[in-house]
């Protein structure tokens, strides 16, 4: 019943997304059964964390060894490759291009750079950098819904002049409609015919789901998913709803519930991440959820109504 | 950025649907609070119970009042009517048709029917009573993912002959994703051309607001929801998400908020529905929530791997 999708592959992010709510507190078997079961399950690629350098970022000593990934620890981790390959992510001026090794001495298959539209320039550097040293790679264009048009079509032009595989659509503050979905996909297919697509959506209105399906339908192949949509703030896309509905008959969805059965429901008690007021709101008013992060760790975690009021006067403010 | 949605009217089902979850225990107050703030939302209809009779149900004794509304009752809790009509649900083969007053002896504007595709016939002729008695009228057929092209046809015909006002796309079982409410939205039109549609969705798969906003785009007029999602099960599309985002000035997101703020959240606490592994693998199967009902008030309710193996033998059994 579902539009053509055997064009897709899955890019789980758990360990990579979900590190952003838990600090990437994650144990190396949450993380082998993770790899396991994704490759039971069929799933392409495994984000296995981000390879950004803890020279260059913030509060680097209390984070999880997932938030800056060394190679030679994945090797301990990962003894044995499956079918499911293996993602990075790293975010420009926060990775040191010298951490990332010439693809033959590292496990990882995937490197993915992430940046705003005014950085797509030092990203595309970048991407051009880690595909030399062999890596498939992808552009990951934060926050779409924030960039005016003419900003995006001269974004387009770098883009289209350079040798990057697969650039990403990203709703970052999980705001996009299906409509706006549609609307950015025919503009990327009209202004970039020569690359593939992949989608980041996040379920701030519970559109996560629904619009990486219309992504998937309308031809964009690499779908961002976490299992049981554990992501910052809203979480994503969940993973197990992807290799259910996606018509693929190689995705089978009993191994990413033997996931959630034994690490996410527990996680997920300790943890917070997924359709939660404040989140809503921040996705409603197009911007970045970490007012609502900061609520929902303060004692004022449920008074979404003053909340909304003051961001509403914020805005009024502004504009 | 959203279709054209200007023609659609906002059901909120709150107390009738989020009474399958609670045994619609709520309080006076709490429907006292929901009137008026849906009426400060602009919210077109809150269906304010089911109209089924206590003398042909099973559990009747143990339940809130607004499974059996009362006409007298409903004017104590509501002495002053806002702009916010009254509804309520009844099902073929559960209501008393002497049970509903003619509407100038009621508070309710509108009477929903609901029934399975067998009992169309049943359902049109106590619409149509409903009708004489002065009410607006719907006709909720449940369950559309299970019934076969051949069936719905043949109940089309019926109700194209029948004066009722409103038919409703119910996707009972939350399984239905967008390309299927594409299609039966598509049917309906065609062979229903001058009736006009409700929609309600669940949210098993999460896709209920994804439907519920493809299904206003084409034209559904009638929307049905509940707030913070609260119904049977994995719940209904949100009303604060279709109050922010449908297309009309009249539509106001804030008082959903102080709704959610004071009622809804802590209610969250003791009751649970929304996105449960095992309501999403009824949805994936197409079947009732019941058994995932049941498993989630066991004490395996956290057994989604064990549940979805019997499921999927069952179904095995079966075919």
């Amino acid at each position: 019943m579902t539009s053509n999708t055997g064009h897709c592959k899955i890019v789980d992010c758990t360990i990579r997304d979900g590190g952003l709510v838990n600090n990437w507190d994650f144990s190396v078997e949450f993380v082998q059964d993770l790899y396991r079961w994704l490759n039971e399950a069929g799933v392409d690629y495994m984000e296995i964390g981000y390879k950004n350098s803890p020279k260059l970022l913030k509060g680097a000593d209390s984070a999880g060894p997932w938030r800056f990934l060394d190679d030679k620890f994945l090797r301990e981790v990962i003894p044995q490759k499956g079918e499911t390959k293996l993602s990075a992510l790293c975010d420009v001026g926060r990775v040191d291009e010298n951490d990332i090794l010439p693809r033959e001495e590292s496990l990882l298959d995937l490197i993915r750079v992430a940046c705003y539209i005014q950085d797509v320039d030092k990203a595309l550097r970048l991407v051009e950098l880690f595909r030399q040293r062999g890596y498939e790679t992808t552009l990951n264009i934060m926050a779409l819904s924030n960039v005016m048009e003419n900003q995006l079509i001269e974004a387009f032009k770098a883009i289209a002049d350079s040798p990057v595989d697969i650039v990403y659509i990203v709703d970052s503050y999980g705001s996009l409609l299906p409509d706006d979905v549609n609307y950015l996909v025919d503009q990327f297919q009209k202004y970039l015919p020569n690359k593939r697509l992949g989608a980041h959506m996040h379920n701030n209105l519970q559109m996560a789901f629904a619009n990486t399906l219309l992504a998937a339908g309308k031809g964009v192949e690499l779908l961002d998913a976490s299992v049981y949509g554990m992501g910052r703030a809203a979480g994503n896309c969940p993973t197990e709803l992807l290799v259910a509905k996606l018509k693929n008959p190689k995705y089978e969805v009993r191994p990413v519930l033997q996931m959630i059965e034994k690490h996410m429901i527990p996680l997920r008690e300790k943890e917070e991440w997924g359709y939660i007021i404040p989140y809503m709101i921040t996705g409603l008013l197009d911007e970045h959820p970490r007012s609502a992060m900061a609520l929902r760790n303060s004692p004022d975690k449920d008074k979404a109504v003053d909340f909304y009021d003051r961001l509403m006067t914020v805005e009024t403010v502004r504009s």
